[in-house]
């Protein structure tokens, strides 16, 4: 918790205006975050994920240091030129995208597109077609498979391609006119491994020789995001994460490094927020002496904590009883939905002394938690987030 | 598909409205379903769970056919008696409930409420004080633990207690001056097990007893919900619901046949939605022959369709091609979120020759869908519902 946090949730309480949980967020520290990344990738131009907090404040703070932004529908590029940013400054990072949506971001200048197959590249095709813009302006990269070990969330096979067929889609692109660019990929999010980006910059620079041999110079590596936040466990700094890349772009590219991009949201934004929630609840199941209690929140899956799903993202919940003894807990949030668990599997410690209308405080929470809660659920509203 | 949500589909196409998912909803097949339940269980009283969808029609058309309404929240109180219900007519059925909310509803009028263990009790006892209510027209039931065998989403322990632990709670009400009044339990969602309820009712009918022998009379037993709607798999009716708790309630109780409550969310509304949504995308991640298609939809996870999680509900999913050959797919959402994945570990078989653009409809979308549905991930707007 910061400082300038800390005093403006006393100021809150002081005005009796702390019931309901909020997520307050300290721009200063996405401030120092994007430093961070500036400092330890200075030849990577950021590509900020919109996606984990599209908060107006932090696109404007963002745009204003020079960031780029990496965005997953026409919305969010319709933010990121709100917040300041031009178009050429955006990409749109989606492998899944509405040909008419691709109209529209190309109307609205964005000439930078993911791809992960050839389908995909004759939508951008015809969209050139129907926007009327000049198909060698257009760069398209190809995102490919990356297994994702080490990662707290590993990804599904949703995204991308394997890499021989990359260099197919790569070249559909390039023989329809378009500008074939380069080549993405994601390590999985939250990523503790600082090697894990060895093995795919391998492909990639399989890709890169593949598509000389084709006649088609690609020029840019995408490095995606999965640069953690801490949340119980520690993590690897940001600068660590920068060296191991710096490695491994030598030793698969040799002195022809190419041009880089990273798209960092967690990493950004994740350790600059924090839920301030309240304890409702604490039970237990039956008088058995050694039954574990139950302890719940009024935050929870639906309400903005979806990351706690299969027990992946363990945020580190604070108390004012933390000096005194701990016991494991179920914890759980507030709905009359049964899977609104937060950990069950793995037990919480939390202070014996916790009890009913305390307040919580969950670090690390500013990223993928407001956009993430349900409209409405069990006639709860979305999280609250303000802006510091 | 009913004719009429298939004529309102039509029309919206043809006035060119027809872009981004929707579910529509037929209010007749609700006014059906309700009879259904009334003409099952003539004895019982209906409490509509409001969470399964709160649509403002939804729930006029209920309080007018005479629906009682179980709420998880005091938002969804006022929405009930917003559609006319009066408070007598209301349940506040969560059992994580927070003081200040507790004394809010009893000052809409709320009398009857569900505690699962003796501090929520407390909580009543100092609302009851603050509201300045007289205790003894203040209802509380207990909820005990159901181990959900036979149901799709067999709930997890996190609400309820163990039936020797319930005694106690009901006595802890009663010495505080409430009305203790009976017992709720919950047989798991989608329960496809007629005879799921026999157990429960044992569980019931002990603490009945039990009460008695301390000179406490409780009178009801709320049946709680689970009752299907039909997905893929046929389902039985809600008669042999009827029947077959009719028969468990005669085993346990005798000719003593307490008050009974059920709390259909799902059995009433579910089968009433339909979503239409659209192809955007159809690919395979490698050029291999034997590769599986990924179909994404521009609906997922994020979009309303959350029961899928751990691919528990698996919904209907028909389209214009359903006569074509059919082959396995992964089914995926729009996000650029990898979890975002409908079913993967097991192939849904769509046709072969479906193709981006394409309109699909998923059945039986009625309940838990709109209000799952994210704020706004991804800048993707949540689900619109249409009431017709």
């Amino acid at each position: 918790m910061t400082d300038r946090i800390r005093d403006y949730l006393r100021a809150r309480r002081d005005l009796g205006r702390d019931e309901g949980p909020v997520m307050v967020l300290d721009l200063e520290v996405v401030r120092e975050n994007f430093s961070q990344f500036a400092r330890a990738l200075p030849d990577t131009r950021v590509f900020y994920a919109v996606k984990a907090n599209p908060a107006p404040e932090v696109l404007r703070l963002l745009a204003e240091m020079g960031s780029c932004f990496d965005t997953a529908s026409v919305a969010e590029i319709e933010m990121a030129l709100a917040a300041g940013a031009t178009a050429d400054r955006v990409s749109f990072g989606n492998t899944i995208k509405k040909e008419r949506d691709v109209v529209r971001a190309l109307k609205l200048g964005i000439r930078l597109f993911a791809v992960d197959c050839q389908v995909e590249v004759e939508k951008i095709v015809r969209a050139i077609e129907a926007a009327g813009v000049e198909a060698a302006d257009v760069q398209v990269f190809c995102r490919i498979l990356c297994d994702g070990a080490g990662a707290d969330w590993p990804l599904s096979r949703k995204f991308g391609c394997e890499p021989e067929m990359a260099v197919n889609v790569l070249e559909h692109a390039h023989r329809n006119g378009l500008n074939a660019y380069g080549v993405s990929f994601h390590v999985g999010s939250q990523q503790a491994n600082t090697e894990a980006w060895d093995g795919a910059l391998a492909s990639a620079s399989m890709i890169f020789q593949e598509c000389a041999l084709r006649g088609i110079g690609l020029s840019m590596v995408n490095l995606g995001g999965g640069f953690p936040t801490k949340y119980l466990k520690a993590v690897p700094g940001v600068e660590s994460y920068g060296d191991a890349i710096f490695r491994a772009l030598t030793k698969h590219f040799g002195n022809r490094i190419p041009e880089t991009i990273i798209e960092p949201g967690r990493g950004m934004v994740g350790n600059a927020g924090l839920i301030e929630a309240e304890v409702v609840l604490v039970s237990k199941k039956s008088e058995a002496e050694d039954e574990v209690r139950w302890v719940y929140l009024d935050i929870g899956k639906f309400g903005g904590l979806a990351e706690t799903m299969d027990e992946s993202i363990r945020y580190a919940i604070r108390t004012d009883h933390d000096e005194d003894r701990m016991s494991p807990c179920v914890v759980a949030g507030p709905t009359c939905d049964s899977v609104d668990v937060l950990y069950e599997k793995n037990h919480y410690p939390l202070p014996v002394s916790l009890s009913i209308g305390d307040k919580v405080w969950i670090e690390g929470a500013g990223a993928y938690t407001t956009t993430y809660a349900a409209v409405a659920f069990n006639g709860f509203p979305p999280l609250e987030q303000i802006v510091i």
